[in-house]
């Protein structure tokens, strides 16, 4: 004797979500049995909601409900400063933080020949008209420090080669708090590379 | 700015699942926006089922489509042997190892006093009726070794007191392929004060 099949379906769509396996999804199942009946719908009908409403920016490439987000609708920000992240999530992740009023530009993956993701599948070449476009003076690179993340960060600085702009990208090195002794060797090669001058002539 | 509401929803009902902290339900979330549109059809339709469709038997309150599930449905089974768990998942877990032909008793919950369960809040009445109705001769316990657990088991025992019925309880010992150096006291106490007798005449 199986779970009912209404219970195996519903265990096989937990299943297809990441990093939930055959134990996890069975345990989920079974919690939704226990759940009020207005909870359930609402969950139902959410995942309809998320999959029907949910768009791509035409500007930036965030995720939307309409056809601008609402940091490309903001005309408050910096128009100056556009950050280019891999993941919707990266925007939000800076946004809580509140330490950047520019705009963004979302390339949806990073440049790996070895998995088949090549330029034309992330979203390049919509981030090199809009710079062109746009008066932007520093388009700041946010990605991974993977070797992805330098292959696409590399591939998008030599597009704009020509151009004026100033192209940065964030720094890599040892997170605050952590204990150099744990620190992996790459993260520990390229915090002494990008070491700073903090000598007392450069800080006056 | 946060994610737009459809999406905030939709991390909240993930939320709401055992084990689903925040960053888990982001990550669930927004791996629904990458997902097909039929399994996310699917999914929601799944969610909705389990909750409308699945019922519990009338009989040993397993879960179950019909009024009687699978198990309590089939007459071939030993009718003189009822095995009492605690979780229908127990049942399938049993059914799985193929190590048991009766019948099972569904209690959904332990006594547990100190959470507010108390006898009457889980399907004892119905055991108990059952078992006096029922031509049965061996009501095998399989609760968690658990305080709850103990409580329950000896709970029902008393009940069943002036019954000719046979009341067994599963085995608590040191699991198959266990070193003994790293099983917890209160196991290894069970385990001796249950020890078996394998002395040749015994055997033979």
């Amino acid at each position: 004797m199986k779970y009912p099949s209404t219970i195996l379906n519903l265990i096989e769509c937990f299943k297809k979500l990441p990093g939930i396996g055959e134990r996890t999804a069975e345990r989920l199942a079974l919690s939704i049995i226990k759940m009020d009946d207005d909870v359930v719908s609402l969950f139902s009908k959410s995942l309809k909601d998320v999959k029907t409403k949910i768009r791509r920016c035409e500007c930036c490439n965030n995720l939307s409900e309409d056809n601008l987000c609402e940091i490309c609708k903001d005309k408050s920000r910096n128009k100056s400063l556009l950050c280019v992240v891999d993941d919707p999530k990266n925007v939000i992740l800076f946004e809580k933080l509140n330490i950047f009023d520019g705009y963004y530009h979302v390339l949806d993956g990073l440049i790996s020949p070895i998995d088949g993701i090549n330029p034309e599948d992330i979203n390049i070449d919509s981030l090199i008209n809009h710079v062109k476009k746009n008066n932007i003076e520093e388009l700041i690179l946010a990605l991974k420090p993977s070797i992805e993340g330098e292959t696409t960060s590399l591939y998008i600085s030599k597009l704009l080669d020509d151009s004026k702009i100033k192209i940065t990208k964030i720094a890599h090195g040892i997170p605050i708090g952590a204990d150099i002794d744990y620190v992996d060797s790459l993260t520990l090669e390229m915090a002494l590379e990008n070491r700073m001058d903090i000598s007392p002539n450069k800080l006056s």
